[in-house]
């Protein structure tokens, strides 16, 4: 299959370079740059000196169409929702990672993200997280890849939902992020001289992955869910740490939350359950396209503690687009995908 | 005033050591280790070459107690106790930073840390956060810094307590923290291989400082506040991260709640309340011994959100004894502490 | 083929599972540890659960020889000898990562390594590293890894000596490592508090791998070849950046000592020459088995500044362990290799 | 002593303010930024907050000259050359941080930096590194500090030219920097993201750095010496790590070159002669004015290596310039200054 990569150039394009390129199946043909356009990818990068004999070039969804199978979007909201209507409408089937379609209520979309640049396509993207939708996305032509941070913070609380486990109050979800959820932006609190040996919460409670969380923890549920999402931007590259906090509506033992975790995910190739009492790190999640969670009870106060690690790259992004059309596909849903993580 | 530092080649000895050389009022005379006993401290410690003409001593409280005016203790839990109720015995003015004598219930004592070695002094001390006990330290002469999870939470905490705004549920305490509070300990998940790029929880509602931290806060409230404590280990050296959740009785603006705390801390010279919106970081901070605070509210949900940022081995150790003792001796409390954070 | 990882817990031994678990030819049966025996390998280690269905056993060398074929060790000096002594007398292929079978001067060995512990096998190995002997290593069943250092500093420096353009004096090796070259070694200065943010030397002029360069800069260039090594230990996990310095024996332009490079290297999958002006980045390498290079000449004074990257635990250890093995048993050397980086 | 800070709002001179704050005998009163003009420091920087009430204001020297009784100047060359001329034609005493006024020879200055914006003061200052010219500095009105990557070097070097021990040959300097010494430059290389976990050389033999450093090797041996700089850019936020090397024109011992360092700085404040085998590192100077020096020689090629650490916002820049205004104006020069690192 022959697979474009729109936004190449980028974190999250340049993740799905080096997945594509490892994947039995697919073969990157176009990978489009405005920046770097005409640049062979090992000048402009040169960790994939000698992998890929391609050239960036700029972006044209009405040329590109014909020229491949499928196609992966990592172009920002508003430009992907163009670019996704023109490969959409030529019949490509595509996996777009902006936040463009991944919404069901266009208030909810207008209310975060402004107008919408492709109406006649919202709300026709499956919601892509291959755990959740996996029906869904069987045969479908057209993901909406979940954000990095939604991903974390669903995987670890949906099975709670489903179970009815969660009282009246607000979800909190601290979300602890490596820098490279943001992209090579050039702003001063990404620089090595201001993050390293740095903390720093940012968008308190006022995150657009908030919205997103909820609207799929309230399909879960099956009710309104509200989550306050406070995330924190950490010295490291890769890598998404959640913690989320709900009171239980009734009591909970460890065992049972651990037991709750254990059987919604337990024959999910990249849904790591971890045993009682052990915490998920970023080091082994590193560079692969698994999940790590595990559930703990404050047994004096009654809070529920679940803990997800992901790769923000990768199970937080390229990973999981690559997921979704491998089940878009019909191919075995781990093609690609299955590495081992780098740690140390 | 010749002080003494036992425990002083750890982590937070030296730190004590750094700001005491610099303190217009203390002279260091005696610094103790049992492992580095007979040498220079400036070949022991590269840092501290040509700024300290003292020798590492092995501890003997009883020959101490006639050489200085005051003592630092950076003992561990158990050994404190036994050094600290010979000095205190002798009338030598104490500031501890272990756990021994910061509990007021030897049932929550006993339940968290064992049997105590000196159940004589129990209680006797002053818990050591100025800016929650400032006038019981004037003139006291013994006093138990607080630990460095439960100072930033208390900063952050204790005013929306005093102001009764706390619903009924437990206080969540997302605590991260740099590995400096584990001090120079030889495990594995302490080794740069191991930490670097990653983040992970550990003792996850079960820190021995979540108690410490309930029964402080429970004064400030007047009733039994229940707090989930989740401390982080952080690929920092340096500091404490805390973001503290509680849902409040009655809902909170953000302005309301951003008054309580600038209202709280309007006189602290080192407790700074950040403008509404600007969160803290641990940057900001390092190396001084500031705690910045900031609230935020969750507009949508009423979560109430305070952060607070400070560095582990300075306002959450060493500097916050220092300040303790400055105040029982009657100096101004800043005196040796006013310093610019290290940044970048 | 089945392999054997003979002291598979440590980050050699990891890192080696995490290639043989992707390579299409090799299935690993035997992970020996003797501080994990007994447990499965995803439960020691958590970035392997669900991986892996293998369990570490004890060091038993006689009766691994019947089940594999062929065997890597990742053994210590002396350790490895004994073990691999066995295994090589049962007619297993081993490749060996320790020193024990590098050189080829016992008097040499000895200097640095002390007494041998299997002297029959002294010298039998081909020297690891395929860009060098390659020749030799087609069709052998034993072959020695270079170390880290050597990797790094020989192919920068071999294509010069082979060419006969070195001056007379010694050859500088001013060689910065990541701190996983060190394993998992509980001491003070590999702790994060004591590393992040630091620099520092050690083993100044006298660590054991420049015996090793020698000898293999001495066989390029047919002459006794000096070799100043500095080795610098940074906060950075994985990597060898090595800045080799000479004084050309006559003048030699910046393009001739590219030319240089181009031309010595021209047909190797895991050397890539970058073009003039270009310094090579662990970044660039990170995860993977390359090894990059460029030369510089500083025009005002002639010394030829030669660079390399690559990735110690890779191409520095188990990637080129991998690489041995591949040519020795005839596969093609790429296989189960030629992975992109992880950048960022 | 009332001080003006030019270009307070970068790396160097916040440091600068960070210093001054503290020092007994200046008071800063003009901070000038462009960017900033008109922010309180406090706000601007939320590390000053609460320590200065100052506001930043627009570069105006004019109306400078009358309010302050010296400068220092931490802009870019050829903005600094055009302030400075104008302060130092009203009489104020001036350390100046940039390039524009450490050169003696004008064709060199032309030939690295262009044409010169103050020709008139061009030669005037003396070369700021108070270790290598007290003399001249004491009642001096016009410094040039000198460079972070000069200052290490030249502190290493120095002793053993003018001890006449070096060979004909070009000094090798192979000189680690953190990431603070290019500012806050928001240049991709510069992200955390880009930078963490990596290490890359840049300007190989061609940073201008280097002319400076031959300047005064050569004042210092009474002839021309030729320099090889090559810097590297490490994950650190401070911190010159250089690695001097250079062939002796006879044999020189361990013991010999230590002796060389230890009698050259003997009766120095800020430099520390470490003992015979220990290397400097930069966590031992971090936030300090401190450089260590440690010399080591390769017993078997005669190669002699000179190692020195100092933090480069410090020592490198802003520290010098306070210790050379301390000199100039007759204060002793550990005034402000003798503070210990800050470690871990």
């Amino acid at each position: 299959m022959r697979v474009a990569i729109l936004g190449a150039s980028g974190y999250t394009g340049l993740e799905l370079l080096r997945i594509v390129l490892r994947h039995p199946r697919l073969e990157p043909v176009v990978v489009t740059s405005e920046q770097r356009a005409g640049q062979p990818v090992g000048e402009a990068f040169p960790q994939l000196r000698g992998l890929a004999a391609l050239r960036f070039e700029s972006l044209d969804p009405d040329k590109i169409a014909s020229r491949v199978d499928a196609a992966f979007s990592c172009l920002h909201a508003g430009t992907a929702a163009k670019a996704v209507a023109v490969l959409r409408k030529a019949g490509v089937p595509v996996v777009d990672l902006s936040a463009d379609f991944r919404f069901r209520d266009p208030a909810v979309y207008a209310a975060w993200y402004g107008e919408h640049q492709a109406p006649e396509l919202f709300g026709q993207a499956v919601y892509g997280i291959p755990e959740l939708h996996r029906a869904e996305l069987a045969g479908a032509s057209f993901a909406a890849a979940a954000g990095c941070h939604a991903t974390a913070a669903l995987l670890a609380l949906v099975p709670f939902l489903r179970a009815d486990l969660a009282g009246p109050g607000p979800v909190i979800v601290d979300s602890k992020t490596g820098v490279s959820g943001a992209g090579r932006s050039l702003e001063d609190r990404y620089l090595f001289a201001e993050l390293d040996g740095n903390v720093q919460a940012y968008k308190v409670a006022a995150h657009r992955h908030a919205p997103e969380i909820e609207q799929e923890a309230s399909r879960a549920a099956g009710r309104a869910i509200g989550v306050t999402l406070v995330p924190q931007l950490l010295p490291v590259i890769r890598g998404i740490a959640a913690s989320v906090y709900l009171q239980p509506a009734t009591p909970l033992g460890a065992d049972a939350a651990h037991a709750v975790l254990a059987e919604a995910w337990r024959d999910e190739p990249f849904v790591r359950v971890l045993p009682p009492g052990q915490a998920p790190s970023l080091q082994a999640v590193r560079g692969s396209n698994f999940c790590d969670v595990s559930a703990f009870v404050d047994e004096r106060h009654g809070t529920l503690v679940v803990l997800a690690a992901l790769d923000n790259l990768v199970k937080g992004a390229s990973g999981q687009m690559v997921q979704c059309l491998n089940r878009m596909l019909g191919f075995d849903e781990r093609e690609g995908l299955l590495e081992a993580p780098l740690a140390p």
